[in-house]
């Protein structure tokens, strides 16, 4: 049932919260036992509050909030009381992020959780994640490698394996078909709670969603607070939110945003939802959306490019315009990105590591080939970096203004440069038959190549594929806005019959 | 004339923006004749300007914007089309930022000067500064200091010497009477054009304006544009605003909030003036003000202390209420702020100094001790002091939300490291037989002793005094709707009768 159903059920009394999240935890055990998701399980806290918020209903006749009684689930570098946090890392298990006998560990909470639970939501447990969240696979020596959940055979990093993990083709590219898990991302696929949260530094929200059927929101800074979290890279991470549809992203987004989380929290921008589009979205022939086919270099796989056609397709039907799209090169996008999330050698991570001496994760090895963190970088340097990527994002802005008529993408990673925010929207799914690579397919460039090498349409056949759309910064309420437009349109070419493997 | 009404005398064609541009750089001319504050002059182009404007009014009947026809000036660290920018080095005379033959020498123009010409404002000149910004006194080896236009004795770091150039002391507090001098601060202290832009690292806008009788804004980052003007320093400056009253500032914040400064520049949050308090002020009996007496370290010089009784005297007659303010100790804003700011060595202005082998004047001395720029500061050790400044704020905001019967301060630099609003608001002037030492004065600690003996009842006597009010992160609406309650509580007193001399 979609959360907006079990808030009715839950304000007519016909479910209450202790249903909800009974049926939920089990599910989100299901979902462990399946893809080894959760580093931490908190049912039994879970069903208290739960009991709590059925004898609020029954005392005053009404629910918390907008989240009564829905259960979420979140990566682990969220604190919530009652619960640990270990991030991945052995030397945090028992531990305040590694500070042992602290007054903290397990009474901490990150202010995100106090707001949820204040609106009356519910955690259940917390997802797992790449040690320390520094990689692009999700393992860890506590739980192993998360699976996927559409195939399982596609571990991630695990039976794949060969050029398919390589880093440098994760980094790239969201045009993709991909194994990339992310442990929260697996838990929404399965539904093993309404809603939920990552964290992106270079596409860790909307990578993964792309590729598992999942709604996500990758906001802009400032928008979602990360306070009280396990932060880890140079580079700011932003809190994402996923779930089984955009009606939920909206409401969660909204209602976090009604606690005034500027107020505890500096790095929100004081920011209300405003409202402009409730009720009403824009007339349909005032829009025109940008249409990136690729960025150049690489090539979508065939089932993303079907998922664009049918997308088109769905766009023509409403009558609304799509122009091209041809934003500034992202050549340099890697290089910038890479250099400031590394800036700091990933001491932090090293340190981690060191406190239980535990081995070295394959992935963590291509970070640390030397054993040891890398000397950071001078902040001289780190400047040079920040200059190039101010001017990387004064050349989208120039590029977005100048085409009026115009108007949406880049691939992952340089929507962090840009701090643009983005939402997934899935369409379809891989189909082996239909879905073949083109024979007459020239690569773009070498990469490209090799991406497309990649791309195994027995392999990937049944994954989910989205497309993903992009607005300017701190402009969700927009986004979300005509995100509602572009499904609203997709599923008028599904009702009128158009067959997607055919686009 | 405030320059709202020479905006009505435009508007009803009594005043030609020629008249308005020429009385002003007049005026103008003879601020730099006493005080040395132009760096750049450029009546021509105004002019040039002004007859634009003027021809746009007999063309449509109408004003081009809301600041048609009203000239300003900024410091010399924004580039306006047609005249160069020095910031005060030698060897950028004649160059881009150094850079000889380039094709933005003269051409380019930043993001704020377009807005505001937009808007039909006219720039005049640009403001003297010291050399790169990169000090507490206004001194460059192009106009050498620049001169306080309430007593030319209290040149900035010239006569008056002494303890009184310590950086230390300049650096930590605003409670003190100050000969700190900024030329743009000078220039509007002599209304030498209808307002006026500084920058503010570390209270370069609000300390100056505060004792030069300025009204002034410090906003927050992120509200007033500086894409594509000369930035220095590692910590991140902002723009502030100066001008003869509050209505202009608030008129100038607003308009250039009308532009949408967002979609060009991303340091700019994507936050219109929402007209909370256009038009209806909040009930005075509904509002609490906190009132800081002193913070601990060092204690209001006697005129200062004068203006702060004047202030409270104003708001108890206004049936306003006062609390006590006693937020966390600024003791480590000092090592947070400084470590920050000179976390790259200040690289970029040695570099500038070495393109002409220029002398070091005697401020930057203090800063290149060693006739180099100082190693850059790690990326590690860099995140360490972020580390810490976000724990401050955090200590902050609970304070803050803590108390909602109470409510506003700290000194200078405690609000670039919080990162607060802040309206400097001009009291009344040291009179030098009123506002004599304490006899009984007894100092907070060894650094209020030193401070205390800088003041000179004499030496000040007829210098402005200021309060300052703070506001939360990005809340200037919010500000500027307090700061007119307390200014007409000040306004009322006066008309009262209330003599200032005796508060």
């Amino acid at each position: 049932m979609d959360p907006r159903e079990l808030t009715v059920q839950m304000s007519q009394a016909k479910l209450s919260a202790v249903q909800v999240v009974s049926a939920f935890c089990k599910r989100a055990a299901y979902s462990h036992q399946i893809c080894d998701l959760l580093l931490e399980i908190g049912f039994d806290l879970a069903l208290r509050q739960a009991r709590e918020c059925d004898d609020y209903y029954k005392k005053h006749g009404e629910l918390i909030g907008e989240l009564h009684g829905l259960p979420f689930t979140m990566k682990d570098q969220f604190h919530i009381e009652g619960m640990p946090t270990s991030a991945g890392y052995i030397g945090w298990i028992g531990t305040f992020e590694g500070k042992t006998d602290s007054e903290k560990y397990m009474k901490s909470e990150s202010l995100l959780v106090e707001q949820l639970k204040s609106l009356g939501a519910i955690p259940i447990g917390k997802t797992t994640l790449a040690t320390g969240t520094w990689s692009a696979i999700t393992n860890n020596n506590i739980l192993g490698y998360a699976v996927n959940p559409h195939n399982r055979q596609l571990s991630t990093g695990g039976s794949s394996g060969g050029s398919k993990t390589k880093l440098d083709i994760y980094d790239t590219v969201l045009g993709l078909t991909s194994n990339k898990i992310e442990g929260e991302v697996a838990m929404q696929a399965l539904r093993g709670s309404c809603f939920g949260f990552g964290t992106d530094v270079g596409g860790s929200v909307s990578i993964p969603a792309a590729y598992q059927g999942v709604y996500s929101l990758k906001p802009s800074t400032g928008r979602i607070s990360f306070q009280g979290g396990v932060k880890i890279v140079a580079m700011p991470a932003v809190v994402g939110i996923m779930g089984p549809s955009l009606d939920v992203l909206q409401s969660v987004f909204k209602s976090t945003l009604s606690t005034r989380p500027w107020t505890r929290d500096q790095d929100v921008t004081r920011m209300p939802w405003q409202g402009l589009y409730d009720g009403q979205l824009p007339k349909r022939a005032d829009l025109a959306f940008g249409f990136l086919e690729n960025d150049g270099i690489v090539t979508p796989h065939p089932p993303v490019a079907r998922a664009m056609r049918i997308v088109k397709k769905a766009m023509e039907m409403a009558g609304i315009e799509l122009v091209g799209w041809h934003p500034p090169s992202n050549s340099e996008v890697a290089n910038i990105h890479g250099s400031l999330a590394r800036s700091d050698g990933c001491l932090d991570v090293w340190q981690a590591l060191e406190l239980s001496g535990e081995p070295l994760t394959p992935e963590l090895e291509l970070t640390f080939p030397k054993r040891r963190a890398a000397p950071p970088m001078s902040v001289v340097d780190y400047q040079s970096f920040v200059v190039r990527m101010v001017a990387f994002r004064e050349k989208w802005n120039e590029y977005w203004e100048s085409s009026f008529e115009r108007t949406n993408n880049a691939y992952a990673t340089s929507l962090n440069v840009l701090d643009y925010p983005s939402i997934g929207i899935p369409i379809t799914v891989v189909d082996q038959h239909t879905d073949e690579t083109d024979p007459k397919f020239k690569p773009l460039t070498s990469k490209d190549a090799e991406v497309m090498q990649t791309y195994d349409p027995g392999e990937f056949h049944g994954s989910p594929i989205s497309i993903q759309l992009i607005g300017r910064r701190q402009d969700e309420e927009r986004l979300f806005a005509m995100a509602k437009i572009v499904q609203d349109a997709v599923d008028n070419l599904e009702n009128a019959g158009v067959d997607f493997l055919h686009c």
